[in-house]
């Protein structure tokens, strides 16, 4: 566990348990996105929240305030790779602050934190991707020196994306 | 170890080995990006390789013509999430042909076998990142399917990123 101070307010960051599932659910579901694409039943969880706990390369972070209210949420991978040089590269997925919380720096502060983890293990690129119609996103990422160097591609595998299906 | 068959002819696609390193790396020298970014000397590749292979999650590949030499490449990382439902993604990195092999559809077929095999997996979604100058690249995901839905975002975390550094 680490603390992270912002704005005169400590908060608390650590890996995520099982009893931490309801409140991140609940985070990612309180988003223009999350609110169309997350399940009601907590159940379809479970699962996912188990292989990325018995996963040594994930890191499922919450944050709170001291008070075991989590307030934020996010997905850190490290990828080990051979390309640049053998590069591991931090990924993170799923960041999520609290709609009380939005906009008191928590969420830079979390990031940087998701740097300085990487870096303790090795890791020499971070890089994630948004949705394009997140335009406060990548004002965000911006400012905390992320380029929009790439284009990020997605394909539903339910559907297609294989002439073998 | 499975077989493609592409205009005729049969590729072999199998999990990398430590005996194909050098061909690998080779391959992705020979890329306009790759040959300014990939290191001379194989051995800061050694450590990258071990991490890979002993990651379950993990699946880096090669494919031959049956005579042993190396024509392609690419790493598949499965990746366990929360959000959509607790969605498995399957990542893809690093994909290369070899020149002689470009242009022979074999780039497809292999994009295409490992979606079945993150679908056997239990993944239902495929995502990756191209740098925005490989205009090629671009044309070639659309033509399977994929849509650039999404910023691709990189931080170097040699030089920045964090304002604890």
């Amino acid at each position: 566990m680490d603390v992270i101070e912002v704005a005169g307010r400590s908060f608390r960051i650590r890996r995520a348990q099982a009893s931490d599932l309801a409140a991140i659910v609940a985070l990612l579901r309180d988003d223009p996105l999350g609110s169309v694409r997350e399940a009601a039943d907590l159940s379809v969880y479970e699962d996912a929240f188990g292989a990325i706990d018995a996963d040594p390369n994930q890191f499922l972070a919450v944050v709170d305030d001291g008070s075991d209210e989590v307030v934020g949420t996010m997905q850190l991978t490290l990828l080990p790779g051979l390309s640049r040089g053998g590069a591991t590269r931090l990924q993170i997925e799923a960041v999520r602050i609290a709609a009380p919380t939005r906009g008191t720096g928590l969420g830079a502060a979390m990031v940087e934190w998701a740097h300085d983890y990487a870096r303790s293990r090795g890791a020499t690129l971070a890089q994630l991707t948004t949705d394009k119609t997140r335009g406060d996103a990548h004002r965000f990422y911006a400012r905390l020196g992320y380029e929009a160097t790439h284009e990020g591609l997605k394909l539903d595998l339910h559907d297609g994306g294989s002439t073998q299906k």
